[in-house]
């Protein structure tokens, strides 16, 4: 049990939860009420209704987003169901203003369907520059994205972008540790959820300018029965679309299979999976990217002395922590400050470089930034705003 | 044009609204990070999946209220759509901050049918503790929160019963004033829609234990084709209904016929229709109670005039405003803090009760609190605690 359990409890019971509301504007006389509420407020509804677009700069549309969640799949602890899945949107929220001075909405929501869950987000969206998608089990979560693609404002599903951007931006310093170029890497990934399916499109940069994005050589995606292969009969569709740009060569077999010639070994699985042994099976100087949480697939340690190279985990007490907090806060930031209608490929791609440079000096220690940097957002805010109005993303004014 | 207009407009450019969100807990290093968030949280997130209740304690959802819009009928301002209505539910959800410590979420939702919004609020309900609809159009409102009471928080159209319970402090309070009791009282309303319906429902007490209430001897309702009576042909289906609790001596006519002998003129309808002769055809010492906006259906200098002992109207710069925001902080505060499940009629008439009992000393041009009175929401929750908890209305632990 985390030493953080039984303080944490304590803190949410004290404080009644973490997330509270506050007034930007004084109500301390009549003038103060007919100025922020009627007869005043009269003029800005007039407004906005004549000039939709006008509702970024009027309203709490041009900074908030809604944290949209059924509460499937959180944290390690699966279906918990809505109510439960409210204290991690409420963490959600908060970093969000903390990094990137966004107002965070938290929305559980209880919805069983695919259809549901779009309908009911397409119909809060009005409230909203944008939304971000949490903790929604795979393989529905991919539909429920694809679905709300169109509506007029970014929809992200951070499970899957959030940890394939951070990932990348290690993988990407990782490789100037090893001095290897990223495009001859192969890569294992071992978990084909929401963040396995998302960082294999990412590194084979599906969707992506090939003039922006350098593929990786081979990415190899295994689930609990190995390699996911097209001589496999049971593979569901989702795993069934992975093939089209992962296992170009065809291979079969088990995770260990997988590992032989592998330069990067990427767990978004469970704890305890590997030994040294295995590590020791992959190519020379080998990074790996042991995200389980909160006991990684291999420790730092046995991966260092079986000769990784770079050992990156999901956990703060290691080096190299990848954690979602350096990409989502930024990436909104610079999708809000655009008034971008989404979140391109270029925009996650751009956002990982941003994130990539912000180590200095990089070591096999130092493939990231720390989590509580506070130049991070801004900086990766900066790049994403930039490649959003260079692809033309921006609302129509 | 209001003189706010302009200013209201500025204000809002300025701040780009006026919601913002906060952080009640600290974020400054690894260990704050790891109690708000993971891995801390998980253990608050398996609290609640294991007691399900203990969410109104842990999490926003017990000082939440989410409130709810399609934007379909907005001030004055009719039907101008969800993003247009952004800026009054940002004004009411920092009035609930101000005046009760409640965090208000405004929703403006994209939805055309009643389905759509009940099963779009069904959907996020789990976030709040409460439901607060808002400028949603007659007569869809009815149904909509109908179809929304069983969902085990409170929902509550404030259109409709935020001003029938200010309506009947103010009513209360006058009956001191003109010496008349409360039942003896023959009233006319003129308006037919969310606040008219709602109102006579409240005075007529349906609903309602009679040993809580007395109800006032005869309510007629009036739309724009006159007196609502049976021998109409042409009555939608809530107006129908209005005939259960409306017209119980079936009078026809118009509304200068229903004003004749009447005791009280209630207005949710538009301005500059009655005159001080229109006045002079009621009983004597009748109460005006004139709340369209900007333009009373009277201006109260006329109604004296013409022999009236109260007047009220809906704007800050005359004598006894009636105002929303005396009720709703103070009726929702108490739902929450007595984890209601609903609330209930005998909730309403408590409220008014100690609505009406802020006023002291009670005279013509007092029969309400100031809009700003901070004591007001304090103890109109109180009562309806106490209320909720008499009638068993807790949710259950």
């Amino acid at each position: 049990m985390s030493k953080f359990f039984k303080e944490s409890l304590e803190l949410h019971r004290l404080l009644r939860g973490k997330w509270a509301i506050k007034s930007k504007v004084p109500l301390q006389n009549s003038d103060d009420l007919s100025l922020a509420y009627t007869p005043g407020v009269a003029a800005v509804s007039s407004h906005i209704a004549e000039n939709p677009a006008s509702s970024y700069a009027l309203t709490m549309k041009g900074n908030s987003v809604a944290i949209v969640s059924d509460g499937s799949s959180v944290l390690g602890l699966g279906d918990i169901g809505p109510e439960a899945a409210l204290p991690v949107m409420e963490g959600k929220a908060i970093l969000f203003k903390e990094f990137a001075d966004i107002d965070g909405v938290p929305l559980v929501i209880d919805a069983d369907s695919v259809g549901e869950i779009v309908s009911t987000v397409k119909a809060i969206a009005p409230t909203f520059g944008g939304i971000n998608l949490e903790d929604i089990a795979a393989p529905k979560c991919f539909q429920i994205e694809k679905d709300l693609q169109g509506i007029g404002i970014p929809v992200f599903h951070d499970d899957q972008h959030g940890t394939a951007i951070v990932l990348l931006a290690a993988l990407i310093n990782a490789c100037k540790v090893t001095k290897k170029p990223i495009e001859t890497l192969k890569v294992v990934i071992n978990g084909a959820g929401a963040a396995g399916t998302a960082i294999a499109g990412l590194l084979r940069c599906v969707g992506q300018d090939s003039s922006v994005c350098m593929p990786v050589d081979d990415v190899l995606v295994c689930d609990s029965k190995g390699i996911i292969s097209k001589d496999r009969d049971n593979l569901n569709p989702e795993k069934t679309k992975l093939l089209a740009y992962s296992n170009r060569h065809n291979r079969n077999g088990s995770l260990l299979d997988a590992l032989k010639e592998a330069d990067v070994f990427i767990g978004v699985s469970k704890g305890n999976l590997l030994c040294g042994d295995d590590i020791k099976l992959m190519n020379s100087n080998p990074v790996i990217l042991a995200m389980a949480n909160p006991i990684p697939e291999i420790m730092p340690d046995e991966a260092l002395q079986a000769g990784a190279s770079v050992v990156g985990t999901g956990r703060s007490d290691f080096p190299n922590q990848v954690n979602n907090v350096l990409a989502f806060p930024g990436i909104f930031r610079g999708a809000l400050d655009a008034r971008a209608t989404h979140i391109s490929e270029g925009m996650k791609i751009a956002a990982a470089h941003a994130l990539a440079d912000c180590v200095n000096p990089i070591d096999a220690s130092h493939v990231l930034p720390n989590a509580l940097n506070r130049d991070v957002a801004r900086k990766v805010a900066e790049a994403v705003k930039a490649q959003a109005i260079a692809e033309g993303l921006q609302r129509a004014t």
